[in-house]
C-alpha cells in the first residue's frame, strides 16, 4: 500500500517501521513496475541498502539524524549526487561522475535522506520525450522534465523526490501522473551542482505524493548557499508549523484568459467543480484579472529560456551536435537566433511582470489554476507548459497537486500560485484546498 | 628554440608569427620528446590546432582577445576544462566530462589561450610518483604535484601553464624541472572547478618560463569570485606596470633554520653564490629570524592538510580504498587518525604565526630561501616539500625561478616570499632578481 512520507515518518518515530521496511517497500514497486514505467536511470540498491541499514542502526541508538531521516527518495538526474554519474539525458555525460553532492542533494543527505538511484529526466531537462512511460496508462507521457521523479512516486517507488522546473517540469508531470510538486519562489532553492538550462527560470523543487510532505522537503533544501549568488539570503519559515497552525478558510483567486481558453472540457469542468467544493467548505472564490503584461508571457518565456539555454549550449552544441535530441537542438538554434536586443527587452518585461503580479494578489492569499491544460497526452510530447510557464517566468511559487480524474481514469491536478517568497501561506492554502478536495491515494494499477 | 611567453607575444604583436607556428612549435616537442617525459594525460590537437586557427584568422582582423591570445597552455589535470574528462589520476574519474571551465581556466580562454591538453598530476594532487620524468634526467622525478605542467614548460611543450600547490607543488616541480613558479596569496586565485586537496590551504597558480611569464598569466586568473567565498574580494594591482615601473635594488630577508639545516651542500653553495651576485648588483642581504611559532610548522602543516584532505576524501575512502594509492591513502588515514582538538590547535596556530610572520617583513621587500632542499631526487618520490609547505601553510605568496645548476646538470632554484596581498612588488623584486643572475633559457636533451 502506497503511503505519504509524513505518515511514514510518524511510522518510524512510532517504532511501527524502520527505513529497511520502507526501502523494500519501494524495491519491490520497482520490482513490479520500473520494467514497464522506466522512472529510473540506475537505482543502487546496494547503496539504498547500506544507507538504510545505518538509518536503521541510528534508531535504535536513538540517534535522529533530520526530518528525511531513512526516507527513499529519488533524485532527477540533473542533480549532482557523490560518487554517481550525472548524465542529465546526455549521451556524453552518462559516465561523468560527481565528485560532490548539489547544494539541495547534500541537505537531504544531511536530513537522513536514503538515496535510492537517479530519476529520468528529458535530455537537458527539455521536450524531448524521455523512455519513461505514464504509469496510470503505458501510452501516456509522464509529462517531463522531471518525468522520472513524478512516474516513480505514483507508483511508489520512492517517497519524495526531487525535481526542476524551467517551464513546466515540475507540475506538468506532478499533474499527469497524479502526484504533488513545488516550484518554489526563484532564488529559494539553490541550484549549486545542478545542470542548468535557462540560469534565471531554473527551480529546482520538491516532488511528493501530498502537500504536506513537499513541506518536510521543502523545508530542508530551501535556503542560501554560499556557492550559488542566485540563492538568496531569505530567511525560511517554519513550513510545518504554519501549516499545522491552521488556515481560515482562504481567500482564492481564479484566474481565467488563457488558463480557461487553453483548458479542455474536461479541465474546466474539473475547475468548476473544484470551486465549488472550496467554496461550500467556506473558502471565497472571486475571479481575479491578469495584468496586461501577462499578454505575451508565454512567448516571452520562450525567448528567455531559448537564448539562456544556448548561452550554457551553445560551445557543446558546436562540438556534438549529434548528442542533442531534436526538440532540444530546436530550441537551442532559436535561441541563438534571437537578436539581443529581443533578449534585452524581454528582461526588461519580465521585470515588470513580476512587479505588476504584485496587484493580483490583493485581497487574495492565493491564485488558482489548473495544473495542465489536460490529461497526459500520448508519449509523442512531454505535454504543454502553458499553464507552468508563467510561473517560471515571474519565479512565483506554485503548489500542485492532484484532484480527480478524467473519464478515462487520468490524473488531473489543481495548482495554487503564492505571492514570491511565500511558500508558508502558500502550503497552508494548499493544504486546506487538499484537505477539502480529498483526493485518495492510489496505486497505478497498470 | 625554446621562448619564452612574454617573448613571444611581443613576437606575435610585431607579426613575426602567428599562434598556429606557436601551436606547432610546441607539437613538434611534444613529438619528440613525450614518449619519454610523458607530461601529459591527453593532449588535443584538433581542438587546439582549430583555436589556434581562429586566433590566427582574429589576429588578421586586428581582434585580440587579451594577454594570452593564441598562446598554447596546460592544464594540469585537477582543473575543470570544459567538454574535457577532469581524472585528477583517479581511475574513477577518467570518464568524467566537465560541464564547465573552472573560474580560472575560464579567465585563460577568454583571455585568449589555446589550451593544449591536460598536463599529469600526481594523484588528486598528493605525492605519490606521476609517470612524468624529469626532462633533465629520465630516472630523476619532476617534482609533484604539478608534475606535468613543469616538465612539460621545461620541454617548451607548451608556453605557460597552471599548477596548483598545497604543500610544495608549484615550487617544488618547478625548481626540480628549471622552471618558474608563483604561489599566490591564499584567496588571490579562485577554486571554483578544482578539485579540492585541503581547503584552506589549496592555491592555483601560474607556472611558466620566467618570471614576467607568471606576471602575465596571474594578471589574467587572479581576482574574486562569486562562485568561490574563499577567493577574497581584494583588488589586483597591474602587475606588468609595477614590474616595468623598476624597482630599487630591494632589500632581501635570507632566512636560515631549517631552510638552512635542511638544505643539501650543493643548494647552500647555490645560496651562497647567489646572495653574493645579488648583494654585488646592489640588493642589501640581510639575515631575518623566523618567529618562535615556525619552530612546529611542518607538522602542523601535515595536520591540516591530513584533515582537510580526509574531509573532502573520506566518503570516497570508503568505497573506493583500491583506487587510493598509498602516499595519499596514508595521509588520508592520517588525517582519520588525528582529534578534532588537535585541528582545532593547529588552526589557532596558523592564524597566529600568519600574524607573527608580519614582523619578518620590517624592513625587507621579500624573504630568501632556496626553491627545494636539493635537486629532483630519483623517481621513487616527488621529493621533500619543507621549503614550500610553510608558505602553503600561512598563505603568503612565493615566486621561484632558476637559478643555476647542480654539478650533475640538475636544475637549482631560488624562492622568494612576500607580504600578504604583495604580488605585485614580489614579482618586481623576483624579475630584479633574475636579471641579476641571468640564468639562460636551456633546452634539455634527454
Amino acid at each position: 500500500m502506497i503511503s505519504t512520507l509524513h505518515a511514514a515518518a510518524d511510522d518510524l518515530r512510532a517504532g511501527r517501521t524502520t527505513p529497511l521496511d520502507l526501502l523494500d517497500a519501494c524495491l519491490a514497486q520497482i520490482d513490479r513496475m520500473e520494467e514497464r514505467v522506466r522512472a529510473w536511470v540506475f537505482v543502487d540498491r546496494e547503496g539504498a541498502r547500506a544507507e538504510a541499514e545505518r538509518r536503521t542502526q541510528e534508531i535504535r541508538k536513538g540517534d535522529w539524524r533530520g526530518p528525511l531521516h531513512g526516507m527513499p527518495i529519488g533524485i532527477k538526474d540533473i542533480f549532482d549526487v557523490f560518487d554517481w554519474p550525472t548524465a542529465a539525458g546526455s549521451r556524453l555525460w552518462k559516465n561523468s561522475i560527481a565528485r560532490q553532492d548539489a547544494t539541495v542533494v547534500r541537505k537531504l543527505r544531511e536530513a537522513g535522506a536514503v538515496f535510492l538511484g537517479k530519476t529520468v529526466t528529458t535530455q537537458y531537462a527539455s521536450f524531448d520525450p524521455p523512455p519513461t512511460r505514464n504509469p496510470w496508462a503505458l501510452g501516456r507521457t509522464p509529462g517531463g522534465s522531471s518525468s522520472g521523479s513524478a512516474a516513480a512516486l505514483a507508483c511508489g517507488m520512492c517517497f519524495g523526490a526531487l525535481g526542476s522546473q524551467t517551464g513546466g517540469s515540475i507540475t506538468r508531470p506532478a499533474a499527469f501522473c497524479g502526484v504533488a510538486g513545488l516550484k518554489p519562489t526563484y532564488g529559494r532553492v539553490a541550484l549549486a551542482g545542478v545542470v542548468p538550462l535557462a540560469a534565471s527560470m531554473d527551480h529546482p523543487g520538491p516532488m511528493a505524493r501530498c502537500v504536506r510532505d513537499l513541506a518536510v522537503v521543502l523545508q530542508v533544501i530551501a535556503g542560501p548557499d554560499p556557492l550559488d549568488p542566485s540563492a538568496a539570503d531569505v530567511a525560511v519559515p517554519d513550513y510545518r508549523e504554519r501549516i499545522e497552525s491552521g488556515i481560515r478558510p482562504p481567500r482564492l483567486g481564479r484566474l481565467r484568459g488563457l488558463f480557461e481558453s487553453r483548458a479542455e472540457p474536461v479541465v474546466r469542468e474539473m475547475m468548476d467543480r473544484v470551486c465549488a467544493q472550496l467554496h461550500a467548505a467556506g473558502a471565497t472564490v472571486v475571479d481575479v484579472a491578469l495584468p496586461a503584461a501577462f499578454t505575451d508571457v508565454l512567448i516571452r518565456h520562450l525567448i528567455v529560456m531559448a537564448v539562456e539555454a544556448a548561452m550554457f549550449h551553445e560551445p557543446r552544441l558546436r562540438r556534438h551536435p549529434e548528442d542533442y535530441d531534436p526538440n532540444i537542438r530546436g530550441l537551442l538554434e532559436e535561441g541563438l537566433r534571437r537578436s539581443p536586443t529581443e533578449y534585452a527587452r524581454t528582461k526588461e518585461h519580465q521585470r515588470l511582470l513580476k512587479k505588476e503580479m504584485e496587484a493580483c494578489f490583493a485581497g487574495v492569499d492565493a491564485l488558482l489554476t489548473p495544473s495542465a491544460a489536460g490529461p497526459a497526452p500520448d508519449a509523442a510530447t512531454t505535454g504543454d507548459p502553458v499553464f507552468n510557464s508563467p510561473w517560471s517566468y515571474t519565479g512565483l511559487p506554485t503548489v500542485c497537486f492532484p484532484c480527480g480524474r478524467s473519464p478515462e481514469g487520468l490524473p488531473l491536478g489543481l495548482q495554487v500560485v503564492g505571492r514570491a517568497w511565500g511558500e508558508a501561506d502558500l502550503l497552508a492554502v494548499a493544504v486546506w484546498c487538499e484537505d477539502v478536495l480529498g483526493f485518495p491515494l492510489e496505486e497505478p494499477t497498470v
